[in-house]
């Protein structure tokens, strides 16, 4: 199937792909009475005597606003607002799909991060959350940043935090498999933008002790001077040793490279300096570091990509759904480190030890069943860290 | 039966009213690349390179935003956006149930104008239209009046236009059982805030020479001073004689009274100043400005009221949802007062001339083939004025 033709006919017969819908009848005058005035009038009183109440009696807990500024959507990069829509509703119907939260697009016609942020928190009343999407970096850390300080709902950047936590996932099923301990392993990040930074930033927090983040300019080092504030900051937590150089000085000794990078930047002679039983995750896509392919036949065990085609695919759909539904649940004021790493352990243990195999450290992306228990686990974290607030 | 009661109950239960769903079934891997990655790029690229292409591929055209700041909610008051949310839910639904127009709720946390038409602007391009509610006058013509003239999708205050329309449509119909003219006919409009501004202007376009608006302060006049600057404006463009002095004053020889002011305030003595076979709409809720039983006995030929139980019931629900489909269908840069007017007369030629009588000038808000024949009549007025693109 081609899957661009399809997506076209597809998007054009049905008009784009979301639909706002009544949950009650509004046929008679009864009805018409209840749904809205005179009766209306009643909640509107109760959440006017006591703000909570929102939760309560309108769809606010369980909304999720999908916000994106159309500079960095999937690979096409700054496409603007409408055309960042398809996969905004995409997202939206995910949402809905896999974990039975109502999700809606909302695509800002700025790139300025003070309107963003002014305008994410003018709109925040009807939300219930909020999921950052397809925002360039450097830019969308610090949208996020001041928005998860200004607002006490959680908001999300789902292209940093839902891949960190499926790339977790596998790094943690993989080291079962090579028989290796998060402490003891070197990391590599290749491509150190949204993903990239999120991910080195979870995997440190895991407890990786020894993580080199490289970018187009070589590998990061506390002291690089032709980068931007945020790769620097990510340098200074990252590369104890200080070590300089290109990509493939990097990966000498290496027992795990993830590339959110470039097609074919993986070549097989960088593989043979990396350590034994070596995992490889490459998500350019559509074409992958280096294809699973030609990585296995230089040694590597695990091998994931970002494509449906292959093994192992890295997919936040495995993520965001199940994330939003369990901190929707507690009403939970953020969406915090170990809610993460909740999420990543839920996706792991998904899969059966006895299932468990080199092409099978990540489940299926179309398992409905993934959400409940992301959601059931980031919940229980959330609660254990004070941040829930039912 | 208790509609507050009920409608608490309904609105706990059902967490609300509204629900974002999915168009598309995503359950198979082909399913999913269509929907979503990879197919999904081929809209964002056909959008990318031709912007009108969002009206094709998305829900854009089809999607309205209700927009309040929570300011003039029902009778209640400035009770804040999150208190508002119930009825912008049920005026999302009402979009829906009545006209098939997807409409979702956008609670501002903010009364400034300056904050609420930019923050309007940036979330546009994901709305084919705007429907303001529920904001306080005179803030609602400044903020109404200027997005009208930085976007180009339909920008509608309903608590104006929307009353207005279905007002007209009233009177329309009246004035055929009394067998008067409008241009003859001398008409009181009591209380000038949102909604009795928009009545007042509606009706002088229609033709009405002799208008009258009153307030609080008592007839507007040119050169009145204590008032604002939106009264100022209405009191240049009525009162063609300049009268001075009270709302009982402002009737003596009226033909119509519009009330949208307070529960009592047309006395029994004050009907009989006016002239013979005099109508009355008289809108104040939950309580009008004189009971229907009353006014029939002072000598009013047709009475109608805000209530769905008397007759002649003045609901917005007549209007705005086929305004805003025949805006839609053929992608309206803006909402006119021609396409104001043709809803109006769609509405009031839906009464059949056999079935028109004193308590049968407005047709019933549940018949829901209504939407279909004002979005037409609208629709063609949109085209016969060039604000049709399609």
């Amino acid at each position: 199937m081609n899957y661009f033709e399809e997506s076209l006919k597809v998007h054009e017969e049905n008009r784009g792909k979301i639909e706002v819908i009544s949950k009650l009848k509004v046929e008679t005058r009864d009805e018409l009475s209840i749904a809205y005035t005179p009766g209306v009038a009643e909640p509107c009183k109760k959440i006017h005597e006591n703000k909570d109440d929102v939760y309560k009696y309108t769809a606010k807990g369980n909304l999720v606003a999908v916000v994106t500024d159309g500079t960095a959507v999937l690979g096409l990069g700054d496409i603007g607002p409408e055309a960042g829509l398809p996969v905004m509703e995409g997202k939206a119907i995910l949402f809905k799909e896999f974990a039975g939260v109502d999700a809606f697009p909302i695509a800002l016609d700025s790139k300025d991060p003070d309107d963003i942020v002014k305008t994410v928190k003018l709109i925040a009343p009807g939300f219930g959350g909020i999921n950052l999407e397809d925002i360039s970096a450097p830019r969308c850390f610090e949208i996020e940043e001041r928005l998860k300080k200004e607002l006490d709902i959680p908001v999300f950047h789902d292209d940093q935090h839902g891949t960190a936590v499926v790339v977790l996932s596998g790094v943690i099923n993989a080291l079962k498999i090579v028989k290796k301990n998060i402490e003891d392993i070197k990391v590599v990040v290749n491509g150190a933008g949204a993903a990239g930074t999120a991910i080195a930033k979870l995997l440190l927090s895991l407890g990786v002790k020894n993580l080199i983040a490289c970018d187009k300019v070589g590998i990061l080092y506390d002291g690089i001077e032709n980068v931007d504030d945020a790769k620097k900051a990510l340098a200074k937590i990252s590369n104890p040793d200080k070590i300089q150089g290109s990509l493939s000085d990097a990966l000498v000794a290496a027992d795990v490279f993830i590339g959110v990078s470039a097609p074919g930047i993986l070549k097989p002679e960088m593989i043979k300096r990396m350590n034994k039983d070596a995992i490889v995750f490459a998500m350019a896509n559509p074409i992958p570091e280096i294809m699973p392919d030609e990585a296995r036949e230089a040694g590597i065990k695990v091998i994931g990509t970002g494509r449906s085609d292959f093994p192992n695919q890295i997919n936040n759909v495995l993520a965001f759904p199940g994330i939003f539904r369990g901190a929707l649940d507690v009403r939970a004021k953020e969406i915090n480190e170990e809610m993460k790493i909740a999420a990543a352990y839920a996706i792991a243990n998904f899969v059966k030890e006895e299932d468990l195999s080199p092409d099978n450290v990540i489940p299926s992306a179309l398992d409905k069943g993934i959400a409940k228990v992301v959601a059931e686990a980031v919940a229980k974290a959330a609660r254990e860290t004070g941040v829930a607030r039912i």
